[in-house]
């Protein structure tokens, strides 16, 4: 028997159950969260678009989840504890009864990891394709949160994990070759570095996570802060695929997106810091590069002279 | 010569000029709020999609002040002031360069009248159709909002304006005759009761704002507070659009959508301060029903035995 559900039945079966006391039970016009004066409150949107940030065919759990852990390594990257969220999401009328359960089942598993709370939203039918959009809040104590534009001269870059899965996960998505496994499974499922963030708070001045690829995020760091930063080419953590050549795992990392590792700056001062906290969270912080003056590009590479191409871009 | 932008082009030309502090110019993955905790920050979200809540040829400007205006709606029916608010906003490729500077332009007009400031946000491409989400943000005073479940037995139902506009707009929307004018802005632009929502914090006790008709969001009113509402029929405030007949007009009051008045329950010793109140802001308040005991429904007709239909359902 099927039975028809409209959107308070969705709400109420698959959403109320993920809520906080905040969402009221998703039961009014909006969320109630009680504010406290020694922390500031942080707000980020992702949204992602079927057709342009996911296809379609996947898992909605797995759709779900990348919803989520974008929006979670925004915070990540400014240094805040995520504390809630809230979402809008918009289904076509015929997916909705095969995709809403299933979205939510992915939401209730990665609330679970990431100790978070959905807060509200709305959910509405859409013509042809499903839209996600989720705000994100997260906390600091007072400004305490971590900018782009603090670099200083002689500062170092420091990545975390290896960069290019994604963008090689993404391209061999269709690939049944094991050694693609981890690649596509990171284009899938994101690990947003959300400890990494926290406990970077007196140790990095500028950060960033990579959605658009080492190049433009190395760039907008640079240019926030008003300097030239240097990458070291040959210190890029990449993966070992023993199927692609170095040069393309190489251009994975630099111009692929999605990797949502961070990019942080600090002083020298710090770099013992670094790599105890690499050590203590069993996780690879890399030093890649290191902030100059600005002359005429704000990214440079050390020992070779090529100019960077362009990366992913909407529009 | 066109110029190619791209999402950031449009962020820095469009979308950056509209923010405030909060935004720190939309340079960060995130935006920051300082908490003050006399203060409750009050949270909603709403979609508009292409060809669900819009057709889509209408002209960007009144979208963007459509979007806008159901969010600050949604602050009104919680007592709350609006503050600012977070856009997302996806549009395919071929549709960008077109409409994004329009409805950022809309956004700017209405931003003045409703002295309110972006945040931060996204701007995506998208397949085919236009999706608009914002989440907005008031304050009350801590514990001060109005929810929808605070109606006590013998409580009056107000409501403002008129109702049903919204719907004969849309139904006449080709239409070129005057009578329907005005309809057909109210379809186009709702007015959301910003003032009298803040106005009304010590006087209402539920209130929620008409997005769904009256049927429908009487009845969450009334589920809410687990009561019976009584509505006079006779009482419902209504245009006069001498091209309709009544039970038309009065239908559209009834189940008709994008109203967007407050509908709210008072004790009957506010009655003399809800009636100082419209005067004071020119606005029609009326009283439309009751407040009793549930028995078997949650929404009765004063001297009527019919059942109501359902209105819009997203699924």
């Amino acid at each position: 028997m099927k039975i028809k559900m409209n959107e308070f039945d969705y709400i109420e079966k698959y959403f109320r159950p993920l809520t906080n006391k905040c969402a009221l039970n998703l039961k009014n016009d909006a969320a109630i969260f009680k504010q406290k004066s020694s922390f500031d409150l942080i707000i980020s949107t992702d949204t992602l678009s079927e057709g342009i940030h996911f296809f379609g065919h996947e898992d909605p759990a797995d759709i779900a989840k990348k919803s989520l852990r974008v929006n979670l390594s925004d915070m990540a990257a400014m240094g805040a504890k995520p504390i809630f969220y809230n979402l809008s999401l918009s289904v076509p009328k015929v997916k909705a009864r095969e995709f809403i359960p299933k979205f939510a089942k992915g939401l209730r598993d990665d609330q679970n990891i990431f100790d978070i709370k959905l807060i509200g939203g709305d959910l509405t039918s859409s013509l042809k394709y499903i839209n996600i959009t989720i705000t994100i809040f997260g906390e600091t104590y007072n400004g305490k949160s971590i900018s782009r534009d603090g670099a200083k001269i002689g500062d170092c870059l420091y990545v975390s994990g290896v960069l290019g899965l994604s963008k090689i996960g993404l391209d061999n998505f269709n690939s049944k070759l094991k050694e693609f496994e981890e690649a596509k499974r990171k284009y899938l499922l994101p690990q947003p570095r959300v400890n990494l963030g926290v406990s970077l708070e007196n140790i990095a001045n500028s950060m960033i996570d990579i959605s658009d690829g080492l190049i433009q995020d190395a760039t907008h760091l640079a240019k926030n802060s008003k300097l030239t930063v240097e990458l070291n080419l040959c210190k890029i953590p990449l993966p070992n695929i023993k199927q692609l050549d170095h040069e393309l795992i190489l251009n994975s990392a630099l111009y692929g997106g999605d990797d949502y590792e961070l990019l942080f700056s600090c002083n020298t001062l710090n770099e013992s810091l670094v790599e105890e906290l690499s050590i203590k969270m069993n996780l690879k912080l890399t030093k890649i590069g290191v902030f100059k003056e600005y002359k005429k590009e704000y990214l440079e590479f050390k020992n070779n002279n090529s100019k960077p191409k362009n990366s992913y871009l909407h529009f």
